[in-house]
């Protein structure tokens, strides 16, 4: 596949297994679309999948599973300890390698409205797809979750769905559904158990005290190490960078001289981060991402 | 696949599409086997496919390759402008993902062992699965070329097989076989138009005149943009790391007052090259490949 696009669907079941396995079957055997996991928590009753694929493949087993989920649960029915407004509760399309963010919104509007249309479901746009501030935050959608859901919507200037009709369906709800950046967990270790460095750091470099748009930052104690780190969420490595966040830690830590001893990614992170970071660092011109033997597969 | 292994095998044959396809589609619809290029040489008479695999698929492909090519490969009427010694002339097996030279090279004497077995063909072990320094290089092994190399075999102290006959095929002749490291081609820009300056850094930096083992460098003028480049082979880039020539370039230039205006990597790489470049720059703790997202494919 040389266009890579993810997709991690949340299924409002988590505790009957034949029907998770029948929507689960949607993502599998289909050219161009690869399930990379899935998993049922029973508490939450919930289950969420990730899958990769091409776009337009992706979309069309998306809408397939859709369909499945809309046909087998039944929220009238349902229980659980997390939030939730839909059969399928919420869809996320993460842009992965060679595909904008922009196109990732646009399939994420085209499942919604073939989904809408062929299974009467009310579609809300979240996060970089979202119509308007107050809907970027899946939260916020979903005040009121499923039971609450067909009151909230009758107030049509706020809550009037971006596709599907205006009222919920009566055993599916709602779903939320757009495009976001993959997150990158990362974490940078200071050579100092001072805390209150780690935290002064974190506020320097985080958006919500004018920081970097994308980075979320906090300072944590490890105590087995006797250090601590700026541990962080870059929630779009791609105008936030791991390289730009790395050095400019490394830049506020000289004045209480302390040194930077190394940092750690937390789970996946898509290759074109270290395209960029070999970018930066070696002054590469005219890379592709192509041009990495990996994606030829 | 979470382990990659590529195979570049070289046929003996440029001409005769339908032989060509015939062989090629060996590699075909495999289970764990991708085909990713293969192109043919008319006044070399020569085809050169790139594939890549999981081990075993891959070796179980490339011996049934090899059988193919012998049946329809006749090097007694075989012509061409590149030198030959046999129907399958080089068999090299490089190591891309979660894979060791020595598996490479275990895997290339599995093939030879089991194909001379069923083939009745001798092969010639070189590069890294040399049996000794004279087999190394593949030039050495095939000088004599197919017309040559009974003759050549007669020195069995020298020349005898590492597997298979002690003789030619009659038809096939000989094939050499092993492993080795994926090739970088990398050049860093210096901002001068002074040759001597790239030339030197080339000597001090190739294996040649003292320098890294796996590099071998030239300076090259690039008239257009009116500066030079140190011009590089990276034949491992495992032990002779991109980062590391790139420091010392520049730390080189630096005697000289001259910048280093970037670099450039031409055609592919692997990956594994990008996570070594940012684990050096970033610090990466307890990085692994499996964590590149794309390795999941």
């Amino acid at each position: 596949m040389d266009r890579i696009i993810e997709c991690v669907p949340n299924f409002s079941e988590g505790r009957d297994l034949e029907k998770i396995e029948k929507i689960v079957e949607c993502f599998r055997g289909k050219k161009g679309v690869k399930l990379l996991d899935y998993s049922n928590d029973e508490s939450h009753n919930r289950c969420v999948v990730t899958v990769v694929g091409d776009l337009e493949p992706l979309k069309n087993a998306m809408i397939e599973a859709i369909g499945k989920a809309v046909e087998l649960i039944d929220l009238t029915k349902h229980e659980g300890q997390h939030p939730r407004m839909g059969a399928v509760d919420v869809i996320p399309f993460i842009p992965i390698r060679n595909v904008s963010i922009e196109e990732a919104d646009q399939l994420a509007k085209e499942t919604a409205k073939e989904a809408s249309e062929k299974f009467g479901l009310p579609f809300f746009l979240y996060e970089k797809s979202a119509s308007s501030p107050e809907r970027e935050n899946l939260a916020q959608i979903r005040k009121g979750q499923f039971e609450g859901m067909a009151e909230k919507m009758k107030n049509e200037l706020l809550w009037k769905p971006d596709f599907g009709p205006s009222t919920i369906h009566p055993t599916a709800g709602v779903t939320a559904i757009g495009a976001r950046m993959p997150l990158v967990a990362y974490n940078i270790k200071l050579d100092t158990n001072n805390l209150e460095i780690a935290n002064k750091i974190s506020k320097q470099i985080r958006h919500l005290s004018g920081g970097f748009r994308y980075c979320k930052a906090i300072g944590i104690e490890l105590e087995d190490r006797g250090i601590v780190e700026v541990s962080m969420n870059l929630t779009d490595y791609s105008k936030t960078s791991i390289y730009r966040v790395f050095e400019t830690v490394k830049m506020e830590c000289k004045r209480y001289g302390v040194n930077v001893l190394g940092s750690e990614i937390v789970g996946l992170v898509p290759m074109q981060a270290f395209v960029d970071t070999a970018e930066y660092y070696l002054g590469l011109e005219n890379f592709s991402i192509n041009q990495v033997l990996e994606t030829r597969l």
